[in-house]
Parts: C-alpha cells; structure tokens; sequence
C-alpha cells in the first residue's frame, strides 16, 4: 500500500459521444431535456454502463453543456452519480466552478432521479439555479436504492439557496429505466 | 459550446508526493493520523493550491490509503472538497466502489474540518467505518465557508448507518490552519 495514486479520471461511457453526435443542439422544452436525460439513463442500463441515472446541465437557451450518467459500479467510484459527473463535466467546459458565474447566468441540472444526500449537498455548491426531478426519490427506495439521510424539506432548503426545484417531470418514464434495471438484474450497489 | 468534455481528471497537487515521500508509513494515534491531514490542509495554503481543508482515508493498522485536498477552486470543480479526493483516490486504490469490501475490513476518514453537507452525504456511499474530524463546522463558518444544509443531527445518521463519529481531535491546530488562510487571503468561495 505505498504507491501514491495522484489522480482520478472521471469518464464517461463511449456510446454517449455518439448518442450526442445524433441529438438536438437545443432541447426547448423542460420535457425535452427530461427525455434526453432519461435515455441517457436507459442507454446505461442497455449498454451495462451504469445505474439507471441520467442527468445533463443545461443553459438558459436549453443548449446541453454536459452529460452525465452513473458510473460508480463501473469506474469503482462510489460518488460518480449521475448529477456529480454532469456538474464536473459542466464546470471543466464553462471553465469555473461556479455554474452561475456569480449569479450572472441561469443553468439548469436534469435529473431522471430525484438527488441522494450527496447530490442535495453538491448541488449548493455547483452554482446551478434549477433543479428539474423525474423519478422520486422514494421511486428509487422502491427498487431498493438507498437515497442517503436527505433534510425531509430538502427542496425547500434548496430554494432557500436560490436553486428552484421542479418535481414529477416525465415521472413514470423516470420509473420505467429504473424498473428496467431490476429486470436486467442490475446490482443495487450499497443497499446494505 | 459543441465540444464535448468525454474526461475529467481530479488530480493532486505535485507537492502532495514530496510529502507523502518524507512521511512515515504507519500512523499509529488517531492523532497521529489528525497531525498529518492538517499539515496537508496547511501545505495546501502555503502552497496556494487550494483550500484549507485535507483529509485522508488509512485502513486499521492506521497506514494511508489515500490523501486528499480541497482544490476546488485551482482545479474549477465544486465537488472537489478534500473528502471526495481521498474517498475517490482510496477507491481507485483499493479497486472497489466500496472502501469497506462489504463490511469485511474497518477503514477511516479523517478529515480536518467537519464535512460539509455534500461530503457528509458522500460518507455512507464511501464504505468507510469512522470518521475523525479536527475542526468543528462552526470553526468553519467563522471564517466564512458555507457548509450547507446539513442535518442537524448529522452525526446519529452516520453512526445510524454504521459510521463511528469522533470530534474535536486537534480541533485548535485545525482552527489555526483556517484562520492562516484568512491571513494570507484566501478565496472564501461560494459564500453568497
């Protein structure tokens, strides 16, 4: 156990290049940017990838500014949710680690899956200021994932922070990909 | 903003190696264990690489794992707390998503300032059996950081999921090294 280990490469899965090459440049609408975000997440569980979690940061226009899919079984990572890898990747393309560039520009975070505990709390920090949800989180107990000790009013506590919370987008697509994954028998990692 | 980021490496900063090569490599006391983490949260600030944060992951014989550093600001990546660091390093380390390899070995987090809310929720994901903290969470509001919304009794829920909780372990020289960031002018980000 000597051996420094220096970095860390988060990455994304292959296909995911060439799933954007074939998309939108612009997804106009809320709904849109959820269904993009959910196909990422089925495109995970179909390619054996990941967990069934999409997610993408996206401008004000609904221009995508990065991808993310959950790829903590894969890369042995336990904090490469989907949300960490769209707001990591976001930050290295926008150059800052403050989405919002001091409050000056709104972006938004899309996830399939309402966030864990550790996405709530990177989320603050990120400096997005929407926050668009469609499966729940208890959609994701459901299936057996285990969604981390969250505030019980942690929506609120996010818009309290000035990140505005919209729920229940494109839901029951959300819970399909996560009902897929139990039937391709996909590992429920950390549900102890 | 066509251009897709596919990568995104967390990388430590050189002099983190030089240290690591002038260290010993067992730490026998928890405190031990605390002296090291602090002098890399003070290095960090000496050396103007980041934050005034370090952490580190050591399995039971109190041999290093992984180190880490906050270096969200030199790196432009918000989740980039030193927690997330040394969780991300050790697991690449150990080649499993899960520090604790299903509960079969005890493995520590020792962290010089309390986790904030994002890392307290990445803690249960990580797989480690205990965490250490130096400063409490207040010391680092004091000086101006933000540590989110946490619960407020974050430390049951840890210990709750099976993360013994001990505080206050050299909390003065931790304390020290946020008020020599201050001195020296550190950026206090994300405080809006």
């Amino acid at each position: 156990m000597t051996l420094l280990q220096m970095d860390f490469t988060i990455r994304l899965p292959r296909w995911v290049a060439e799933m954007l090459a074939h998309s939108p440049k612009i997804f106009r609408t809320r709904e849109d940017r959820m269904r993009f975000v959910v196909t990422l997440a089925r495109e995970n569980v179909q390619r054996q990838t990941g967990g069934p979690f999409g997610a993408g940061v996206f401008d004000a226009s609904g221009c995508l500014v990065a991808p993310g899919v959950n790829v903590v079984v894969t890369s042995n990572c336990s904090i490469l949710h989907a949300e960490m890898v769209a707001i990591a990747l976001a930050q290295k393309k926008l150059g800052r680690y403050d989405i919002s560039d001091e409050g000056k520009s709104d972006y938004e975070l899309v996830t399939s899956t309402e966030p864990c505990a550790m996405c709530f709390g990177a989320i603050p920090w990120s400096g997005v200021t929407r926050l668009v949800c469609g499966a729940r989180d208890e959609d994701a107990r459901h299936i057996g994932f285990d969604e981390g000790p969250k505030l019980p009013n942690w929506q609120q506590a996010l818009e309290e922070r000035g990140v505005q919370v919209s729920r229940d987008v494109l839901r029951q697509e959300a819970v399909d990909v996560l009902n897929l994954y139990v039937k391709v028998g996909g590992v429920i990692y950390n549900a102890r």
